[in-house]
């Protein structure tokens, strides 16, 4: 099964590479284009290999005390998961910052071809992360797992995965919205000029955002939920003794990326022109043809068709699970109508609004969960809730293609605006990026659920290692360690919102100062600063990633060691819960928060610079660091949690001080 | 021991009638203010009446129900808990609305004797709230309980107290926000007219709003609290056969009592003129009498000193809970510095800042709680745990008194300006009404860490009923609870948000009409209708009453019906954590809003009318919401879960389907 892994692997990747030629075809446009293109490509690259630096050294220790304390394949593991993480998201946003232009320019011929070369740029990230990660499944699996069965082995590669996983969504979160606010609180609020204005010298730093959060970040994140959703299955196939159950997880994600693959050639513009029917038709063809490949793998194995319906409970997650963030974040939906109702009376009202919208939206998705776990449960025990993870998350390379489109045609309209080209390019890139928001806060939905889904499952090969039997919340240890559970997600969340502040602070008064000293700025004569604004949206991002990264690991080893593998259990259950319910509040409100305003533009209640748009402007600003750097980071935050314990378990179940 | 706390109750009643007799004597000052006055005191009767015919027909089915399925003595306890509940809540709104309109008068001669009045109108509402507690708890112990050994009769009135106590802070918080953020919306932002300024014709129903929601609705919490976290300790006794434990916690509550009586003595303000430190006096002199009262009594009895220990934790946790909130909210600290800088680029940055800060101040009090749990655990098991929180608790009187001081120089505030009293006068009561916001929020802080841990003795109390001695966190069931759990308090905040924003929505038409259509009313020459803004603000809140209350009762016995004990014991756990973390999020957030904005009215960065004033009142008017109605209510939440959870235990257990 590790060979049939490896050859899907290879395949997903073998499709990105070919995508990736038929992009780099296609034309760059005007000189002023390539231009603007390569200071967002340059900004990105410079921001990645710094990035890269803080990472190394990290991961350097981390991967030195793991091959002290356990042994030389959990390292190299951890170490070949780390680069695989990295690399998952940096190819996807190299290729990203080279599909911008080309779909700018496709732009000018009409929607089709725009739509097609933003989705071939987006499905680069989404076979490349696949790809990789099944690659480095089978590998790790057949060269350090299989020869000694040393299991160390598959948990130090989905630490490694992790542990990168934390740090391109607190970095690239950081980054993304402290350039973002930066630009619009100075240029939109201040200055009265448009969005992605040339003229603002916090311009570049924007767009580079966009693809150091959305798409390397997310590329990252689903990198690493891929991975481990299918280790954490393959580990309770090995707990249990079953071996079908350690191979399953490989065929399902192996067929998940053929799928995925036949699938994406269906996104096609209809006659209706609708971007977003286009897009929904990969989804519900992959999902469809993936249903039938199971059933039909499972039927000439004779696998037991109950483990086919648990997988098939992961298939309906993803689809429910999209539907429902669409329900509550689009932008001709009631919720959205609501919050942009309330903005009539004031920027606070839009606020009050928007908080109650985010917190009634978990209600949904938790109870999809709870179902989900208790149907899959029914069929095939806790195997079952593993392998419908693995199910949802066999899918993710058509869902990233599908989110990545985003940035890519955020960008595009972005390099449109400041290259002057005609306005009609602008509308087709302005209807493309608005779908491409819908998309981006439907990933997220999907990015959580699947987060906790793969979290539990990790919480149940996690009991396996330490061989609990039970985690009794009689106990007053595991209701400590619930609390502290709970408690993680607020203050890692208070972490990044402030680091956001931070930076973005210096961002305004950067902006601010170069409209004041350089001359002609605003007539458009003189050239502003961008490296500068990239330069400190670069900083304020790496100042802040240690901290978080450290908390994230460190909790888990202070509890256990403290207080046992029990009280450790419980604080792994309370981060999953907390988690999942603050992760969802925040990526929805902020979406939502994101839409009234564009519902307000779109000259509802008054439009563009209406009394209740500037009300909405609030909203979606205070929403940025909600959506694109807090609620994301919140999902790397619970399976590094998950990861580093299971990691630890084996060595806390012996040394654990256990004080009471 | 029954008969002692009968008679500390007694007491504390004899104490708080003694207190009216005196308040009474004082004078009410001119007719104008006398008019002002009742005007106030007509509508919060009038709201109170409103309200309670609503909760006695919510309450006559649940009496029938528990009748028709129990018996008869839980029916009547029942009954018994929600009377003396609504009535701790009439009784000290009656006399704060009393005690308002003297202490205006006594502002004229100076601070001395207005804080003494002041504070002896709120020590009328801490006295009724512990002494009818205990004085009903006796009366049910000795008459309802002890005669069959019917445990059902304690739970009885636990639940019953529990419902009103909802009743009153959901309604309340409703209604006194809507008034707010209706009366500030139109009155400050729009109008440009003082708080507190007769032409609005919200003035009344703001300042009714302190009575029904500050006092009355913190008046049922508390009284809730208390009784609830007795009679968990009772319980506790009752199922592990150990008759000290039994009564014991009838002896800590009636030490609180005349330990906080004697206590309430020492607030005077000294030579420095500090109003905090006269106040402060009056709980470190209760907790250290208190602290000695047990040691006295416990040595006499011969009970074991661990037990007295295990009381101590509660005692620590009441002041360190205290100071941390303290920490985070009081206008000179160093949170607030942060949020009233952040206003500086306006309202989005207040906002981020605000909820950075709000978010990472749920850390002190869960690691506070977290280390109590384990110390009281450590002297005394569960039941350390359980009489910790009872001691804690039993201090209830005098931080009830330092409370709602707080509403009750708030409208003297409010009828000084309306009756156009000298500034010296305002002087007086603001600079009262500034520390009383500051106890409002340590009190929140009480109230939220105390209904935690009265939640967590509940919760044990709940798996002796319904003899469960593990509820393992590795059975689907269980996880299924606890996610449930955790979105009990999201959806229940979001829905309370909700209904603020229509309320206040409703609130801002009115005014706004008024404005428009009575003619002379900016000059001062009509009188605006204030008896139509009491009744919008009272229909909004009632008409928001049925639905929260129908989710809390009705949760716990679908979930406990469908998936067991054991789920519904997940349940439990996964809202008493969400819920304590988003309760202290949303309370402190709110606080720390609302002193930033004063901080810059105090002439930070522009002061008054600058664009940081404005941005700060955005933030503030979110956080009232926060602060005043999600937030406290979470309390209210928790507890009735626990308490109908308990009452239905003992049913569950025969008629649970097991579904798995």
């Amino acid at each position: 099964m590790e060979l049939f892994a490896l050859t899907a692997g290879i395949l997903g990747l073998v499709y990105a590479y070919y995508t990736v030629r038929s992009i780099l075809e296609k034309d760059e446009g005007s000189d002023r284009m390539k231009e603007i293109s390569k200071a967002i490509s340059d900004g990105a690259n410079a921001y990645l290999k710094r990035q890269l630096k803080t990472i190394a050294i990290f991961g350097a220790v981390v991967a030195a005390i793991m091959w002290i304390a356990i042994g030389q394949n959990s390292a190299i593991a951890f170490l070949i998961g780390a680069l695989l993480s990295y690399l998952a998201g940096f190819i996807g946003m190299s290729i990203s910052v080279k599909a911008n232009v080309r779909t700018a320019q496709a732009a000018k011929k009409g929607l089709k071809g725009a739509l097609d070369l933003a989705f071939k740029g987006g499905s680069v990230t989404g076979f490349t992360v696949v790809g990789l990660g099944l690659l480095g499944i089978s590998f790790v699996s057949l060269f350090l797992y299989l020869p000694n069965k040393d299991v160390t082995a598959l948990i130090g590669f989905g630490v490694g995965a992790s542990l990168v996983s934390l740090f391109a969504r607190v970095g690239g979160g950081i980054f993304t919205k402290a350039a973002d606010v930066g630009a619009d609180l100075v240029g939109k609020l201040e200055k009265n000029i448009p969005e992605d204005d040339p003229r603002n010298p916090a311009v570049i730093a924007d767009n580079v955002g966009d693809n150091v959060g959305d798409c390397a970040g997310m590329g990252a994140d689903l990198f690493e939920s891929f991975v481990v959703t299918i280790i954490a299955a393959m580990l309770l196939g090995i707990y249990l003794e079953n071996p079908l159950f350690v191979a399953l997880p490989l065929l399902v994600g192996g067929l998940g990326i053929l799928s995925s693959v036949i699938g994406a050639q269906f996104v096609k513009l209809g006659e209706s022109k609708k971007i977003m029917k286009a897009l929904d038709k990969g989804t519900y063809a992959t999902t469809i043809i993936f249903a039938g490949a199971l059933f039909f793998a499972f039927t000439i194995l004779s696998i037991d068709m109950k483990l086919w319906f648990a997988s098939l409970v992961g298939l309906a997650l993803t689809v429910l699970i999209s539907k429902i963030t669409e329900y509550y974040t689009v932008k001709e939906g009631s919720a959205v109508l609501q919050i942009a109702t309330a903005s009539k009376t004031g920027a606070a009202t839009n606020l009050i609004q928007g908080m109650a919208v985010g917190m009634r939206s978990t209600a949904a998705p938790v109870i999809c969960i709870v179902l989900g776990i208790l149907v899959a449960y029914y069929f095939a025990g806790v195997y079952g809730i593993a392998i419908a993870a693995a199910a949802m998350l066999s899918v993710t390379g058509i869902i990233v293609a599908i989110d990545s489109y985003g940035p890519i045609t955020d960008n595009a309209g972005g390099i449109a605006e400041m290259a002057g080209l005609d306005s009609s390019v602008r509308k087709i890139t302005d209807a493309l990026d608005s779908v491409g928001n819908t998309t981006k806060a439907t990933t997220k939905g999907f990015a959580i659920a699947s987060a906790a889904l793969s979290a539990l499952s990790l919480f149940a090969a996690y009991s396996y290692e330490v061989k609990l039997t039970d985690i009794n919340m009689l106990n007053p240890l595991v209701v400590i360690g619930l609390f502290i559970g709970g408690l993680l997600p607020f203050v890692f969340a208070s972490f990044l919102m402030q680091a956001v502040g931070k930076a973005a602070f210096a961002m305004v008064e950067e902006v601010r100062r170069q409209f004041r000293t350089i001359k002609g700025i605003m007539e458009g004569k003189a050239k502003p600063d961008y490296a500068k604004c990239v330069d400190i949206a670069t900083q304020g991002a790496l100042r802040e990633l240690l901290l978080p990264a450290l908390l994230a690991v460190l909790s888990p080893l202070v509890v256990g060691y403290l207080f046992g593998v029990e009280a450790l259990g419980g604080l792994l259950a309370g981060a999953i819960v907390s988690g999942l319910l603050l992760a969802l509040f925040m990526a929805n409100t902020g979406a939502a928060w994101d839409n009234a305003k564009k519902l307000i533009e779109d000259g509802k209640f008054g439009g563009k610079g209406s009394e209740a748009h500037k009300a909405a402007v609030v909203g979606d600003t205070v929403g940025d660091p909600f959506k694109d750097t807090a609620g994301p980071a919140l999902n790397a935050l619970i399976k590094v949690l998950n990861t580093v314990s299971l990691l630890a378990g084996a060595i806390l179940a012996k040394v654990a001080l256990h004080l009471i």
